[in-house]
């Protein structure tokens, strides 16, 4: 599908901050269902109908389907269905470039919208585990699909709630954009976690087992707040078990992290009035070398928008924290959700 | 001045995201006087008068003063005044670490607030250059009082304009947080302006002079949207000679560069409709290398606040734009204002 204006998407990469950025003029002329960015807590009915596209009954609004589970494309009752973005931020179309040595690159990758319940009122943790569950195991196939396109080298899955982080629709969807790029937060932290690896030979992300950051765990995951949060109350759900990559993650791993994360979701509304808030799972690089995955270790960070980056942020990429990790974890931990 | 709260902030290093985080729990108690966060543009007359300790008459309300401009203590007529931030995110007090090899190190460090204007409704581009340049002359002043001590290893000044842009308050002013260790933004940027200068033996930053990326320049420097801005409409504005560090300005320069960044504060404002926005000084570390100084040019960098960094943008520490900036130049060079 076409971007919506004639410019083609580019990356470039700065000397300067040594980071790659996405040029993407199609991405100027999205919709917005928020009136203003102002509304924490937006009403959740706000856009309803006839004139959300994500919402069932109005498939022919959207980008074109990629798959909707269930899987039976003469059923119109879907619970989840993975699109193109109508927007995307990359584009799915054109010559690969060979190298990617110069100061730009072409914008070549994909960006999709996991479309999360066919109903607009439905937020995430309102679904049970089992369908929740269902979510994340429409990442891993979908994920499994770009992996076979060799020009991918990191598949970056995210979600935003909330019109002030970041969402410009309210009905209940995440985001899968694939990059031609390692991007820099990804290559910091493999480099982090390999430091600690040469001066412990252990994986730092087995290792986060410090009681009094412990939130919560389940069979095979555990959620902390980690010893140096960048932001205030953010999450992190780990496989205990070394694992590289998400898209690892079999079906009844699906559901026990669904579990968890739901918890997650339901603890931090509760404990911090419906905050809009931001996931990501952090995973590996797709054709990591195999030297590399004793210290890479997947995991999924959750954070909510409390205070704002501001001009120390931005300027020395140096975070302020107001709550103690140890705090924030207890509080947490203690809160009662059912 | 002891922090309001028992806790001291602390730093702590992640060695998985490779950066360090300051915990201030002070931070959190902080006052603000916009009702909400919403208003992108919040009249600047909601907090005048008595409510504001930024105001001329409400000196006693504020932290301690460092230094008043013009220099006279016993005139009760000042245009500038630093003090003290009341809720610093690093204290002043305390031993400084002699070892900063750990994960966790004390919160030493200064956290200053500069005063811009007595006056509550008058925002810095109001001012004039030779005004403007009073301030930039106040940073220089202070960053060279700080840069007596060993301990303070990079001075991050910065200024938050604007509800959405961080601004807790409304009274223009500006910040300097003087910090025991290098920024990871910092330490990124010289080893990227290193790769450069080791592969074409020039500053990067002495070459910033494509044409079509140039917004103006004055006698001494040069103001641009860099190759591969980060943020929709970011400019920087860079010293034409070669300049490490920005304390090395002088007095001719500084109201040089305030005239120019008047311009651009207008322009943006003319263009964009009043925007909130960030401002920050990106300088070179106080004690670098010798070796290092040849790729080590200061620069301003401003950013307005568009669009939202949200999932994406945490995630991978990539950036989306929607807005190239060749053609961000050409409307920020075209716009006339007066
Ligand atoms: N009919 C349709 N069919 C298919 N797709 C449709 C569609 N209508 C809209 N879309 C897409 O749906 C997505 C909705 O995404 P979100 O609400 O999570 O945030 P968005 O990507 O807009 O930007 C937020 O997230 C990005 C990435 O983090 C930040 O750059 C940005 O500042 C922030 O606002 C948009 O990407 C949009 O392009
Ligand atoms: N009476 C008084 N005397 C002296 N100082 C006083 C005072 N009353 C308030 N202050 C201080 O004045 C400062 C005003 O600063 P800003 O409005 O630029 O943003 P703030 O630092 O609150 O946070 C923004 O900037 C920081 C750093 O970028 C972000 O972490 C944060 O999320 C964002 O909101 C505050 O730091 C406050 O502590």
């Amino acid at each position: 599908m076409a971007t919506p204006t004639g410019r083609s998407p580019e990356l470039r990469h700065d000397p300067v901050s040594n980071r790659w950025v996405i040029f993407s003029p199609a991405r100027a002329k999205r919709p917005s269902d928020f009136k203003s960015k102002s509304p924490e807590n937006p009403d959740p009915n706000s856009s309803s109908g006839n004139s959300c596209p994500f919402c069932i009954g109005n498939e022919s609004q959207c980008a074109p389907e990629i798959f909707r589970f269930p899987p039976d494309l003469g059923n119109p009752n879907w619970k989840i269905r993975v699109i193109e973005n109508l927007f995307p931020a990359l584009s799915r179309t054109g010559e690969y470039p060979s190298e990617a040595g110069g100061r730009s690159l072409k914008g070549l990758g994909f960006h999709d919208v996991v479309i999360e319940a066919p109903v607009h009122s439905v937020q995430l943790s309102d679904l049970g585990a089992g369908e929740i569950g269902q979510v994340l195991l429409a990442y891993k196939k979908r994920i499994e699909q770009i992996a076979t396109f060799d020009s991918i080298k990191y598949i970056q899955v995210f979600k935003n709630h909330g019109a002030s982080a970041g969402a410009s629709l309210s009905h209940s969807h995440s985001q899968i954009l694939a990059l031609p790029v390692v991007p820099p937060a990804v290559s910091t932290r493999l480099d982090g976690t390999k430091e600690y690896f040469e001066k412990t030979g252990k994986c730092s992300l087995c290792e986060v087992r410090a009681k009094e950051l412990i939130i919560d765990e389940s069979t095979h995951f555990i959620s902390i707040v980690p010893f140096a949060a960048t932001f205030a109350f953010e999450i992190w759900i780990v496989p205990k078990d070394h694992s590289s990559h998400f898209h690892e993650l079999d079906s009844d791993q699906a559901v026990d992290l669904a579990g968890l994360l739901r918890l997650m979701l339901k603890k931090m509304s509760t404990q911090l009035n419906n905050p809009p808030f931001n996931f990501m799972i952090q995973t590996s690089p797709l054709r990591v070398e195999e030297s590399r995955l004793p210290y890479s270790h997947w995991f999924l960070q959750i954070v909510p928008h409390l205070g704002g980056v501001a001009g120390f942020e931005i300027g020395s990429g140096c975070h302020i924290n107001p709550v103690f990790p140890e705090d924030a974890a207890k509080v947490l931990r203690e809160v009662n959700v059912n």
